[in-house]
């Protein structure tokens, strides 16, 4: 141990690493298993890639494209090699199709469930590892299977607990974006994309602010002044018509983007895309309530070639403290024909969707909260009987109830006081009268504490003893168990 | 994607990472959940403390204590400080117990069950992320709380699908190993260490191995020469006594352990805490089968404080060649009451369980082979009839089946190889034909390859289509559903 040499370091943790507990634990593993069994249903094969990758293989999909490691953690391998945590799963998924092309079997359909990284500034629910979960399939051209990928985002926003209108999925094409860029006369790559910025931000800050980021720019709260595209009045009402074409169902919404971007070429095409995606949801059974066309859902641009979408929980949540949390979009998708084309030079047409599963984990554990669902206690009440207690709590185990012996070296008391924090719903307490008798005392946790609060003082409490009975030894497994499932 | 710009990365994975296919992936999350099940039922709730931690946190706990980041995989945070991936699940147990100890339950109990990372050279079945699955309970003293983790221990094994006979709990005391080297007058550490490297090897080198290491040194077969204890005929004699005094039941183990190692003060508290921990075990119904007392049992002395344990799987497995796979140590725990005072000063007691999924799992799914349960496969054979394919494939799965239309874009010989590739029980063919009768071809793709052994040639396979047949396509879901369950 040498701790007579070292100083003793300081017990603290590295920021945006959070320590979870048992509840987000059991949050994310139902989510993943959920959203998982969706995945194995429709075809696809668990494939996990491992945490690292060689940096230059990874590429350079993240924000700060002038450091080569900005946004991942990496380090140099023993030989010396740059290797990286991986921020995503597609980037590994694209690695692994190249290298291993000759022998799979095509298309390739895998999913992956597991953390990513990102070296970010961690901050309030900014972490620096969360769970994806997500399903590509590689070597599939073609609109219907998008619109795969498009119902299973639906399905998978079921999986997770959502009910019909608390989520939705929105859907764009690229082409469509193209489009009314040139029917706009918008060529300038610079504009382009501070028109792309503009538009995802319709949700955010309406028609007003978007109108000035399309125009002369715009000053937001905190007085910090954003650039705009510096549009003229009628290309900015074809940018806000485009916008704002959604309309009540997927088809309507086809007319209206057919008038406003239909004339382009990439427009017409973007149009027959989504037309023939809605074909192939309608015979899935996807309603219109599930998945909309959405114009101005804009997604990486360096990354996604051909229809992208976002999956958004509408549903709204409330923390323990009842403050409503709105979630907004937890998971997106999208064609991405070019990513195995960095490894292998010709393109490999790709689809995939992808959940981040811990902000969605962390919702519905602050809105659901936790049952308590603690270890039956099994008080220690003399330490030369301990074999006694632990038959008993042994017993408690075979008979299917989740039960712990106190290991500690503290009193009744404490010992109370610990089955309060573990959430145990009962104790069993045995001392020497008990044991003489042939009998245990049983302490209904839930039942005491309600108790409780009709007993008026300290002195009754203390004679009454709320929630508390004697049994026989050999009926202590189903009097427990009576209180387990009662508790449930 | 800038592919025009940047030279084409090689796809590549680094070392030590393996790709892990469903298979493995299956078998890894079914023990994971198993021995979480049997950690919770004993009364432990999750922790996941992340994967980083600060390196002086982690302390130097791997082989190679001279170069700090040796054996980890550190880097250098955006403040400067050194962080590195946890090598195991204990070191931030120590940190986070250390960090939240006013506010913890007391005795705490965890269990933890992810991967962990140690920077050392890959080779064959020599991984550098591997999955560990833990309980410890911190805050305990006394043999009770190392008896329930060597109870927990077999369970873990029977959870994880091990048969009685098929494993053990191998159980030893630092105190007893302290006891023999009194009795035999050994007292220099560095002699110590030789003399316990020497008693972990009896297992596979056998008496005279172990008699060679205790004395002049030994040779072996690649003839590499390893330095011996260079102890005395009689000290050898005591410490042969000693490993071998192994018996039939736990009490015999420890009458002969009192003859050894009983005169001195260690050796008489080393059998004493054995047997205590005796008395629990039987409380607990743990089997002489189960769990044995075992003298030449020796784990990381730096670390362990009290009793040390080994969970071992003794049955045999085999690879897919047939070859006979031994796997020895799956698990082990002990008693640590140093740790959590490398950063609070005062000692706290602690004991704990660990066991290995990867190599766990890897034995299971090399030794079981892999079920086959690919997904029933709708062909696609006109690509204006994308919408009917969609709705078939949906209706399977709202009928529970697992089901995938072909999106690829090759003709139907590639469809039906693809199928094969993927283990699909069966395929389901509409052409133009069926389409207008109102029906469906499905082929049995089990039935069909053992019928197809039973025709004579090509010429007859081509007439007669074995496991192929027709259907109204209103019993399609349950004519394809008789076929899964058939094969499962």
């Amino acid at each position: 141990m040498a701790k007579d040499e070292q100083p003793r370091p300081e017990a603290r943790k590295p920021r945006g690493f959070p320590d979870k507990t048992a509840a987000i634990i059991a949050a994310e593993r139902r989510l993943v298993d959920a959203i998982s069994a969706v995945y194995r249903r429709w075809g696809f094969d668990a494939l996990d890639t491992g945490p690292f990758e060689y940096v230059d293989a990874l590429g350079k999909f993240l924000p700060d494209t002038d450091r080569p490691n900005a946004g991942v953690f990496a380090l140099q391998d023993d030989d010396d090699q740059w290797i990286a945590l991986r921020y995503d799963h597609t980037a590994p998924l694209a690695r692994y199709v190249a290298e291993n092309w000759a022998t799979l079997a095509k298309p390739f359909r895998r999913y992956a469930a597991g953390p990513v990284w990102r070296n970010e500034k961690p901050g309030p629910f900014r972490f620096r590892e969360f769970i994806q979960c997500d399903a590509d399939s590689v070597g599939v051209a073609g609109p219907a299977a998008d619109a795969e990928m498009i119902a299973i985002a639906a399905e998978a926003m079921k999986a997770a607990g959502a009910k019909a209108g608390e989520y939705a999925v929105r859907v764009n094409t690229r082409l469509l974006l193209d489009g009314v860029m040139e029917a706009a006369g918008v060529e300038d790559p610079a504009t382009r994309g501070i028109v792309l910025r503009a538009l995802d931000k319709l949700d955010r800050l309406g028609t007003e602010g978007v109108t000035l980021l399309l125009g002369k720019g715009r000053k937001d709260e905190s007085g910090d002044f954003t650039q705009g595209a510096k549009l003229k009045d009628n290309q900015i009402e074809r940018f806000l018509a485009f916008a704002a074409a959604r309309a009540g169902t997927r088809s309507e919404t086809l007319g209206r983007l057919g008038n406003v971007a239909g004339s382009t070429k990439s427009g017409a095409a973007g149009v027959e895309e989504l037309a023939a995606i809605d074909t192939v949801l309608k015979a899935l059974g996807v309603g219109e309530d599930e998945v909309t066309f959405d114009p101005a859902i804009v997604r990486g641009l360096e990354y996604y070639t051909g229809p992208v979408f976002e999956a958004e929980l509408l549903r709204e949540f409330h923390d323990a403290d009842g403050n409503p949390i709105r979630f907004g979009s937890v998971g997106g998708g999208g064609r991405y024909d070019g990513l195995v084309a960095r490894f292998r030079g010709e393109a490999v047409p790709a689809t995939g969707f992808s959940v981040g599963i811990s902000r969605l984990a962390a919702a519905l554990a602050a809105s659901e909260g936790q049952a308590a669902d603690g270890p039956v206690l099994v008080l220690v009440l003399d330490q030369a009987e301990i074999a006694d207690y632990a038959a008993m709590t042994s017993e408690l185990r075979k008979g299917g109830i989740r039960a712990e012996m106190y290991l500690g070296s503290s009193g009744m008391r404490a010992q109370m006081k610990y089955a309060d924090r573990r959430g145990s719903p009962a104790v069993v307490i045995v001392g020497g009268d008990e044991r003489a008798k042939g009998i245990v005392t049983i302490k209904d946790l839930k039942a005491g504490a309600e108790a409780a609060k009709a007993v008026a003082d300290n002195e009754a409490w203390r004679s009454e003893r709320p929630g508390q009975f004697e049994a026989p030894r050999g009926e202590m497994v189903q009097r427990i168990r009576a209180i387990v499932e009662a508790g449930q």
